[in-house]
């Protein structure tokens, strides 16, 4: 057989593309950044710019780790829920639909229910469990269907809707706004409402009556109440998804593959892909997140591991709060946390740094544009540019990419792939499989 | 419900990419001119590149335009025909077949009828309605299928054809060369004579020919004779389509969008695609338009609409004669017309510009190449290029793109998008939907 080729690891920082910063001077967080070790990669390798889906679209944290990981969203993206489900440790059957939910206060006028706060003053957890209890005893059947409501962190929760012939099809209740409606759940196909996404928004609509009726009358909102508190009095319901097997990343790309993360959702999407999720102490998908250990880690990771995906949700934290300074101050560190990466790591592995998509601080939220990619490995072509940046990878050897691209670059750097066309794979690309059959001569 | 995002003023430049010219000192038309505004919203945005279809194909200009507000030719386009007819102001209903129709001047010999003359003299628009009117009159009806032609500018007229089960996928008729012979309409499906192409081409032969005895006896023509002038005795038929609805610009992209264009055609995609097309005294489609009243009347439809396309013919007119000084000429007065374009206009609006494709000067024609891109706006990574041009774009953040990414990208800078996966929607891409329901709860 041939070497087993290189080990992988691919740092995923939230958020990292960004725009010039006037408190930065004019600069992105990533290029105020001194680069210590950064550029001592850089020296190593080249750089580029990826588009997470294709130029223009902004993804969401899920879709892009998916484009990331070689998966095809127009085909294969099943919708958010069945992430969430995953990352709270929900495990679903295939065909169950997940929502992401919010238990939120709404003001009843007219016959429609109007969002007041979409987090019911930030419910504690306790109170949404409670809530989310009472809902299942006396909500938990809608026709044959069952609906079974898991609460998460304050005021969310995961809604695991069982039923057949459910498509998840449809639109969020969740007007994302306050001052609006509840809105109804609505098809996005063509069905009768008896099959399908017509089904699924007639059973949803009933459950989401029939629980603004028992909140209502809730023990617990009356509690709140009398405490000058947001009552939970109504469940928002967005992000649809079905559950459906995916295949494992270990099938598509041949690696044996690990997660270090901090964020729920990020280890549930390694989960869904089959990776193994590695619970790391200080590690807490915030700014203050121990990434001294969660470097350390993966690195550990690396001895039974071949591929190892590291994130780090800090950038995009301050990103969303608009505070430039304090993600350049998260990528110094990161920085400073590459001195445990010594300069014989790439004799065995390659090392890739990446965002899964940009979020301007001026912006405050997520953007179409391309985030900036470092690779660094013996087998890279290394390039002419001197730093890692936004606007310096423009300039740089690997180009504009899109995410899907990504993996097939990553083998590539590892030494993994076989010429296309000239041996037959049972995947869906071209590196060398694992489980071959000795021929059998007999006795 | 979001707020809903800037506006945008795309402005296509036809056929504005290039090559270096001699006569400009080796630069290309756009890199020969001061930019005095160009240059100041450059510093607001970032520069690239689009191949308009992909790289190398050179479009025509309604499949580029197409492209460019997001359609995909390859499954989407109906041909030309409807688009020249929209032009025209004629309303095809759904099924109808339309060509481009020249009257030219064909020699009769052996059986066949050699094209001397594409444009018949250059008939005047008065004398193509007359025989337009005695074609109508006398070749009308073919079987059960009705043709009726539609005169238009000069020699020019549009032939719309009725009737069951057509197909448009057929040969043209005009053999585009004069010292060849008017051509046999032929299928370019398989099919019999009954159906689909086969019979289109079938009924379409049949027409040419008594065209062509109508023609040959016609009054008007004898005048002509009499007169020195070539007759317009044939009718030569390129570019067929079929009329098919295609999904309004505002319901694809959530946009409200108007159209400033001189040129037929033009105004006809903009119609086809269900925009407000805006009649601007002074465009004339020509080098000679009134640049600052199209840039005027664009800027007002931003009270009302979100989204304006402003169309320039004069940089391919130029283009087309091989005149790099006056493209270069056009682009100054274009860049002088953005005076109206005051520095506040970025607060709430994003500026593009762009071509629909290359016509080199030195080529004289559409070519294949790329054609620069500018994007300016608040919500925009500014690059480090300096000037606005076809070498320069190579180096600005945005890369090269395809036609059909544009839109993403314009939606992206207007900040109007959601993030992929977190809401779904009823449209093809992930802009915020209007039409929502409020759940009814009852009485």
């Amino acid at each position: 057989m041939a070497e087993r080729g290189l080990g992988v690891l691919l740092v995923i920082l939230d958020g990292l593309g960004d725009s010039g910063s006037a408190e930065l001077g004019g600069k992105t967080p990533l290029e105020s950044v001194e680069q210590r070790n950064l550029g001592r990669f850089k020296e190593a390798g080249a750089v580029g710019l990826i588009d997470p889906i294709s130029p223009g679209i902004p993804p969401g944290s899920d879709t892009s780790h998916l484009s990331l990981f070689g998966y095809d969203i127009s085909a294969e993206y099943p919708g958010r829920g069945p992430f969430e489900a995953a990352g709270n440790g929900i495990e679903l059957r295939e065909g169950e639909i997940a929502f992401r939910a919010n238990f939120a206060t709404v003001e009843l006028r007219g016959g429609r229910a109007d969002v007041v706060d979409r987090r019911a003053g930030r419910i504690p957890t306790e109170a949404t469990a409670r809530l989310a209890k009472v809902l299942n005893e006396e909500c938990g059947q809608v026709g044959d269907a069952r609906f079974r409501l898991y609460p998460a962190l304050e005021h969310r929760a995961v809604l695991v809707i069982s039923g057949t012939g459910l498509s998840h099809q449809v639109t969020d209740n969740d007007p994302h706004a306050t001052g609006m409606p509840l809105l109804e759940c609505l098809p996005l196909e063509e069905a009768s409402d008896k099959e399908g996404a017509g089904r699924l928004c007639r059973l949803v609509n009933s459950w989401e009556r029939e629980c603004i009726k028992v909140l209502e009358r809730a023990e617990e909102n009356a509690d709140r109440k009398r405490r000058g508190l947001l009552p939970g009095n109504a469940v928002l319901l967005r992000s649809p998804g079905v559950m459906r097997a995916m295949q494992p990343f270990s099938e598509r790309w041949g690696f044996k593959a690990a997660c270090v993360a901090g964020g729920k959702l990020y280890k549930g999407i390694a989960k869904m892909l089959g990776m193994d999720v590695v619970e790391v102490p200080g590690a807490t998908g915030m700014p203050d997140t121990d990434i001294g250990g969660k470097v350390r880690a993966s690195l550990k990771l690396l001895g039974d591991h071949d591929f190892v995906y590291l994130h780090l949700k800090g950038t995009d934290v301050c990103s969303h709060k608009g505070d430039a300074r304090g993600k350049a101050e998260f990528l110094r560190r990161f920085d400073d946390s590459l001195d445990e990466v010594d300069s014989d790591f790439l004799s065995s592995n390659v090392l890739a740094v990446t965002g899964d998509h940009s979020t301007p601080c001026g912006r405050a939220m997520h953007s179409g544009e391309p985030v900036p990619l470092l690779v660094a490995g013996k087998h890279v072509r290394s390039d002419n540019v001197r730093t890692f940046s936004e606007l310096s990878a423009t300039g740089g050897n690997i180009g504009r990419i899109r995410g899907r691209d990504l993996m097939p670059l990553l083998l590539d750097a590892a030494k993994r792939t076989v010429e296309l066309g000239t041996r037959p794979t049972p995947r869906r690309l071209n590196f060398i499989p694992r489980d071959l059959v000795p021929l059998d001569l007999g006795p």
